[in-house]
């Protein structure tokens, strides 16, 4: 049987090259970043190529990234740097959107508990928020504005360059979580006015455990791991040499070959939403086509989701019905409640996220496999049988 | 020539062992422990396999092992535990030592400045702590004892039980820094009365980039990184599988050959203590016997400890003068300086520390290469020349 990965969104398969690049420091080249002597310095000049390396690939300068553990922890470094340097200034107000990743919300949450006010960008049928919103939302003690580049369910890719001139304009810090963007999606920090961004490897071919924070040069980076003065005294711990060097060289990659793997994954990724738009009662989450391209959601009335997920898995099919860090809860989507779905059909979610390698053989085996899915699903849903039988109103 | 790494507190080459346990989910199996589908199943089992070894490795439960992303992450949750802990109870006093590493006592700083109280235990010229100092340090308001188990420098072992017992005895929390203990000394978190415990696996010749933190069952983990349910909620970001794999084997393994590797390292050091004592004006710090069994740490008067590492280098040596996280900086170790070294016999020091598969051969190279440098460094060293002519006054 054939075994489709479709859940590049969770996490992506190291590259070959990466790993390659990385044996070195998995070997012999193991010496500490922070020692003197030879061993330490070859581990030392890897850390800094790979600082200039995944710099050039977002338009920043090396000094302006901070390598962490992953997007999570960049994720809350940079939104309490910037609570940091409000609470100094004594601005208080922050604005977000309601479909953030967690890493951002429980951060907000946190803030708000130290007194901090959050407001969130009003949000749209597409999942897609408007600058002009942020713009008339902006006050005078806001100190941070955090939007992701590419939300991690539903693909939506969000008006970032757009974010970021109304913040440039009205003097406020920009965040962005982009970590299903990096490597996926143009970013460049300079033209998009970010001041902070957020990424992690390990959603674009390079290894778990490692990411990184651009932090624009004059904003002065809170430690959240305090210790030794590694990472400029902003990031303690011994750096994860060959995680760094293996997330350069898959970013590397990944931003050579985006052009023809966007648009080879766009083409695939349309052919999907065609194919599976064919479900009766079935509806796309998310915009068209502000969304990544290897990013398919759907919405089935009728079914759920997990049982959905362990049908195509028995199929040959790994995906998910959202984001894998909040999969095993019982609770729905927050991004699909928040682009207006109701409960009972947010539970009913499919996502599939393509891998580079994907065919369009692998896409109609999906599109048949899904199809399959959900009419076995319904063939014994209570739910389905009351819509069919007129006891229930159609949603989708 | 020669090469013999003598840097092994500073960081340790990974095991082949642990590599190969890494290998698999470094290629195929890549799948997020969170995924509901077999490739996400078999990372979590994976995961999960990992916890249960680690948590027997120290004797603790599996469910009070937190993987984390290194020793400092450790140090900084569990300190900032036990603060949240204090703070809800109106207990805002913490006792720790001067010789602590900075991943803890930057942590402590930060919590003065947000007004917790922190006294140091008196230091005594071995560099060891005395538990009658802690049970009369103890207040009604103290909300964390905090004092590593082998000091990283100088290598001293604390008497962890002693203080374990005042602790658990006076009804406050014990947090001890194990990163240079955990797989080279026994470590028993029941019998030691540990509440808190953190490591760091590169040190054990584990990968870089992984270390956990041990909580007694009851004590609720303060998140440092907040956002998706990973760690059952107490740590987010997706798992560094590999990392935390590779980490278990090699604790496993380090454990398994400590008593042969502990006896077998004492005599290579005690080998090495007695050659460097022949070196006229020296002088072992830390004790002699409450050390760990690979670390041997000298001061020699009249030289620059950078000037020693780098002619070791250049003679096949790689070792340190004290902590990698603060090498480069230009003050002398604050380790050193606490059990009463004055500043310039503090700036002439030498960590050696030893692996596992080191040779009587190999010791016997480094005594004499470290005698040939301290004479060759001698030999232009001004304040030597100062002290020869009695212009100066000996220290050591």
């Amino acid at each position: 049987m054939m075994r489709i990965y479709a859940d590049n969104a969770a996490t992506t398969k190291l590259s070959p090259a990466a790993l390659a690049a990385m044996t070195p420091y998995l070997t012999e080249c193991f010496g500490n970043p922070s020692s003197l002597y030879g061993e330490g310095q070859r581990a030392k000049e890897a850390v800094e190529d790979a600082r200039m390396r995944v710099a050039r690939c977002i338009h920043a300068a090396p000094r302006e990234i901070t390598f962490t553990s992953g997007g999570s922890e960049a994720d809350n470094q940079a939104i309490l740097t910037a609570a940091a340097i409000g609470r100094k200034a004594g601005k208080r107000h922050i604005i977000s959107d309601p479909v953030e990743h967690h890493a951002v919300l429980h951060t907000l949450k946190a803030l708000e508990e130290e007194g901090f006010t959050v407001e969130y960008l009003p949000m749209y049928e597409n999942g897609v928020v408007k600058a002009e919103d942020l713009d008339q939302m902006i006050r005078d003690d806001t100190c941070l504005v955090t939007v992701m580049t590419a939300n991690n369910e539903i693909g939506t890719i969000q008006p970032v360059r757009e974010l970021g001139a109304v913040c440039r304009m009205r003097g406020v810090l920009f965040h962005t979580d982009a970590v299903q963007a990096v490597g996926h999606v143009p970013l460049d920090v300079e033209a998009d006015m970010i001041d902070l961004l957020s990424a992690s490897a390990h959603k674009f071919h390079g290894p778990k455990g490692t990411g990184f924070l651009f932090t624009r040069t004059g904003i002065r980076l809170e430690p959240l791991i305090r210790g030794g003065a590694q990472e400029r005294g902003k990031r303690a711990g011994t750096e994860n040499v060959a995680g760094i060097v293996g997330m350069a060289k898959a970013l590397e990659d990944a931003v050579a070959s985006m052009d023809e793997n966007g648009k080879k994954l766009t083409a695939l990724r349309d052919r999907l939403i065609r194919g599976l738009s064919e479900i009766p009662h079935s509806a796309l989450n998310g915009d068209p086509e502000k969304r990544l391209p290897s990013n398919v959601n759907f919405c089935f009335e009728g079914i759920e989701g997990e049982s959905l997920l362990l049908y195509l898995d028995d199929h040959g099919v790994a995906a998910s019905s959202g984001s894998a860090c909040t999969s095993g809860s019982l609770d729905p989507s927050h991004v699909l409640l928040a682009i207006g779905r109701p409960h009972d059909v947010a539970h009913g979610s499919l996502r599939l996220s393509l891998g580079e390698d994907a065919t369009e053989e692998e896409a109609d085996y999906l599109i048949e496999t899904v199809k399959e899915a959900v009419n076995y699903l319904r063939s014994f849903s209570p739910v389905w049988r009351d819509l069919q039988a007129g006891k229930r109103m159609y949603i989708l």
